[in-house]
């Protein structure tokens, strides 16, 4: 190998402000401040701490690189085009911000080789950190550290730590002692709107020991003032936070330092100007041969230490499983495990809280599936999320399964984020539905990236009862079944549940939302439960039987044993009416149009819709000539039973509403 | 007045902890934990230090107490009851939980006097109370500390704090030393899961010394200590955080000090057991005639600080101001100079942003309607919330009307709630609609409390371009409209942005969603603007020309124009098209069905939605055999036209949906 040439460290940082400005520029959209302030860090982690082999993206032991602070997603893809990752040429970065480029306005996952994580919503990406940083532990409590040795390095801004999901983040890090987490604030004392003073004056080192992270500080053009730092960290016992001191957008003359540069290109002028003061004579995007070939050098440092690994996964008597939980091979025998599950369940009459069922499906699945991981938001007796095969998850006992999130629902969602993409784990965590509120952001990301992560939410309605209307949903159905790429399940009884959870279960590109009650219902599907009914999202719970089918009832969860009883009372006034169990309505949506129309009973007679919910959204279902029962505005505190009668849920009512719509009133 | 009885604390504390125990047991649902432990701390501050009247628990000058560990409600009805607040006899506290009485699950604002606001959703209480605070401080600026003076105490439990939006709210009240700002912290060590140990780790008082509070520490359990740090935390320079340590379930012998009486009855056992521990001989709901006339004392010790108050008021120069400013009575005149405005704006064809409309119209508003005051998550530039007739406000100037928040939207949204809810203010802020959905929890609690908040929503679609699907809202309207009491308006040019300003400033019993484009829009409402033509929520803006209506294309916002567009490619092929702009759902669901039929013509042809988001929520207006063109899955990174082409959001798909649903192929 020959030598390599003599190439300042400034320049290698250069190569990443003028890749990161001039696509900037070029795309006449983008933050260049960010990168710019951020190259030295950036240069000083990539070249001489950061393990990875840019050949090989997706080796299971690198260390983890998050750019919490998105929008810099040009630090990102600069670094990604200079070490050499494949799919990242040039004219990637020539085509920032452009249609089909990998190089997106905000870094997204999937688009590209190297993008670890989605970042952009500010603060996701140090929370979704926690979580690979998480996995990591989680892995090598069972691999070993021969298999499993990788720090987790987050690149923070002001914004990220302004947004609360950091300290939800930060504080179940401190706690767990997630000692291989390093983030890197990029302390440059500028947001958007000027100054953080207008709007923080917050001591951030204190804030983070005061979660028992280690802190660190460190002016962020100095690089070896950096590495110390970095090398100190990577010996903690605990997280380590580094405030790197920068200057946003540094090199340009009048505008680093200032809000100026943080979301708007340089211009043409100012661009040449720091051209000129940083001594970079090239032109945009043109990376002289030195800098390319000492950041390809950089890109492939890790290569020998990624092939003393292979050799080492090889020799190991783990490597069969470990690779099987990577690929996320989940041992045979759960589909069968579940099946009879809930075949018996399906052969008795019994009535059971959805909740409830769905524990029991857990208490099925986690025995077999050793990959899924519980958790809830401080609601775990309510949430049946902990099952006898999960073991608590602490800092002692990396190998436990289930995980007590306090009450931080947002960084929940974003450490199962964080876990699903580190590679491996199922996880699966509740609360209650309407705190899907809470933690929506970060569910989004779940859909966006499409990742297998399931969100367990009981409590789901007025049936929740007295705890009033900040607890029961009446929205938050819509807003879940608004969210595009999350399939959302309501069963209607213990049957329902369990196929729910296998639906889930055989997700692999996306999240799921089980929606469960906390009151018990009846076992409605008594047909033995060979085929998984819920999969079509929807189906004829009970045809028409008195004669040919005049109404189709519609109900989800609860509300379908609401429409059985409506059933009976219409058939026994000679009215035909069938019932419609529609607990999915993107499964239901994604069958062909003449099962849609057969169910729905399109060419027969009259519908109508019930659930403890707004109907908002419904119309898609029973058209807007449809009849809807169910709420109209928010809840009101109350035993259950008090309710449904208050707000008219009822089986009495349901049947009026068909017959109002047959012209045949009672 | 004669000597009032000899009481110790003891009996007056548990006065509480039986009457919260008691209602509790006889609703057999609720939480009797944290009422028995924070009885004592509840006590010493109701009895010695909170400022109020219980006669009059409208007094604006009042000290306002905000329970955010909503869970705890009984502590708060019990001292309601206590103090002699009106509308609070015993029966109140007999119907706990029960349907009808102001005693609900969780504290719900208007349900009865003395709920300063609804909590129960865990940090919404402390976040609201830091609004509360700041709106004490934005009083006394204006108004003088003669007339305006007083404290905003908040109980918070652990798992307010951890809660993300908490750190929000803490560090803002830091940055504004909003030092009449006193959070007594019921540090029990406990939450539902079992002990703190299981989630958390952190040192509360260095997380708060942080952020720039004052920290103080007492046993809440003994009063002469609390009393101590009560004395000292209202002489802060700074908002003070009290340690309070306390035992949940305080006197019940075997489940004190753990989670089993967290959230269920103690059950009658355990009752009588507490009531033999403590020394309370009396039956559930009976309390004996001296601790009664206590209590009643305490009711009414800040009736003469309300008198004097009350003269010195009748006294004050700005006496009428002040009245006129807590009523929400505008000046004269905002209503004519908006409306020439929008005359101004509909005479003459133009272009504009719709963020720039609103904020052309904030700046004819905000210098006439003083109780007006803005601010933004950091996107100040982006959402145009600021106007010249709004400065800056900082903790050296609470007279200015401008808010920084931070890159903190949740936190934002709540304390606009405490602004609201401590009277006078019109509270508006803004961010990109995407990120509504990090302070939804908080604007559902506006909804639910109907609160005349005002939400500014801008970069709404795709429109926003390079950002990419991270920033595209494409559910977000959804969620929105399935909100109930919101009403959401997305206007679709200079006009009915203006348009949207008067009906939320209107509206005084609910929040408005203001939503808009990041691009230029053309006017398209050139009719002279006399009428308000978005109050009706929709209307026809183009009626069919060429013939009698058979096509009727509905769209919102940026689509509005091209909904235009593909109305003239149809009139030129001889097909009647009308253009229907639906700026809200909510006003348009309103309307008489004979309007609404006739707008959406009903009788007259096919409908085409137009909307650059998911079709969800759509069927209502459209019917489920309608058509729609918009996004079917998230967006993508890409100049915004590029984006509309690639969506296929263009008039010509417009028409070409409409001829298909007409049979008429192109």
């Amino acid at each position: 190998m020959r030598d390599l040439p003599q190439v300042s460290h400034a320049d290698m940082a250069n190569a990443i402000r003028f890749l990161a400005a001039d696509a900037v520029e070029r795309a006449a959209s983008g933050h260049p401040g960010m990168p710019m302030g951020m190259a030295d860090v950036a240069t000083v982690l990539f070249t001489r701490f950061l393990k990875y082999d840019a050949a090989h993206p997706r080796w299971a032991d690198r260390d983890r690189f998050v750019l919490s602070a998105g929008h810099g997603s040009m630090l990102l893809y600069a670094l990604l085009h200079l070490t050499g990752t494949p799919g990242w040429p040039i004219d990637a970065l020539r085509g920032f911000r452009q249609l089909g480029s990998p190089a997106a306005g905000h870094p997204e996952y999937g688009h590209g080789e190297g993008i670890e994580t989605t970042t952009g919503p500010l603060g996701q990406g140090i929370a979704t950190a926690v979580g690979m940083a998480l996995a990591e532990e989680m892995d090598r409590a069972r691999f070993g550290a021969d298999i499993v040795d990788h720090h987790t390095w987050v690149i923070a801004g002001d914004g990220c730590l302004m947004e609360g999901i950091s300290q939800e983040a930060i504080s179940l890090a401190g706690h767990l002692r997630l000692k291989k987490l390093i983030v890197l604030w990029d302390d440059n004392g500028i947001t958007i709107d000027g100054g953080t003073s207008a709007a923080t004056s917050e001591d951030q080192r204190k804030r983070f020991e005061a979660s028992g992270w280690a802190t660190l500080e460190a002016d962020g053009h100095d690089p070896e003032g950096i590495a110390e730092a970095m090398e100190q960290a990577r010996q903690s016992d605990r997280p380590v936070m580094i405030a790197c001191r920068t200057r946003i957008g540094y090199g340009a003359p009048s505008k680093a330092g200032t809000a100026k540069c943080h979301g708007s290109p340089l211009g043409a002028g100012e661009l040449q100007a720091a051209r000129e003061a940083l001594g970079w004579p090239h032109a945009a995007f043109d990376i002289p041969l030195p800098v390319r070939e000492l950041w390809a050098a950089a890109g492939g440092r890790g290569a020998e230490a990624r092939q003393d690994w292979e050799v080492r996964l090889a020799a190991s008597p783990r490597r069969a499983d470990f690779l099987d939980h990577h690929a996320g091979r989940y041992p045979e025998g759960w589909r069968q495990a579940l099946a009879a599950h809930r075949a018996a369940l399906s052969s008795k009459p019994g009535a059971m809280a959805t909740r409830k069922a769905s524990g029991a499906a857990l208490e099925v699945l986690t025995p077999a599936i050793p990959q899924m991981i519980g958790g809830s938001a401080d609601l775990t007796g309510s949430v049946n999320t902990l099952t006898k095969a999960t073991a608590p998850l602490t800092a002692e006992n990396f190998g436990g399964r289930y995980i007590h999130y306090g009450v931080r629902e947002h960084g929940m969602a974003a450490v199962m984020n964080g876990m699903a993409l580190h590679g491996g784990y199922r996880p699966y965590a509740g609360t209650f539905l309407v705190f899907a509120d809470y933690l929506h952001p970060a569910l989004r990301l779940s859909s966006l990236m499409g990742l297998p992560v399931t969100y367990v939410l009981t409590h789901d309605s007025i049936g929740l009862g007295e705890d009033g209307p900040t607890h029961q949903p009446v929205e938050t159905l819509a807003m879940l079944r608004a969210t595009p790429g999350l399939v959302t399940l309501r069963p209607a009884d213990a049957v329902e549940a369990a196929e729910a959870w296998e639906i889930a279960l055989d997700r692999r590109d996306g999240p799921t939302a089980i929606v469960l009650s906390r009151q018990d219902l009846p076992t409605l599907r008594l047909d033995g439960g060979v085929e998984n009914a819920a999969r079509r999202g929807g189906y004829v719970l009970a045809e028409a039987a008195c004669g040919p089918r005049r109404v189709t009832l519609i109900a989800t969860g609860s509300e379908v044993e609401i429409a059985y009883e409506a059933r009976a009372l219409l058939e026994a006034a000679g009215i035909g009416a069938a019932v419609v169990s529609l607990p999915s309505f993107e499964l239901f949506r994604a069958q062909p149009a003449a099962y849609r129309a057969a169910v729905l009973g399109q060419r027969d007679g009259v519908r109508v819709g019930v659930e403890a919910a707004l109907r908002f959204g419904w119309d898609e279902v029973i058209g807007s000539e449809g009849a809807f029962v169910g709420m109209t505005g928010f809840g009101a505190s109350a035993p259950a039973s008090v309710l449904y009668q208050h707000f008219g849920i009822t089986a009495v009512a349901v049947a009026a509403k068909a017959r109002d719509l047959l012209g045949e009133a009672a």
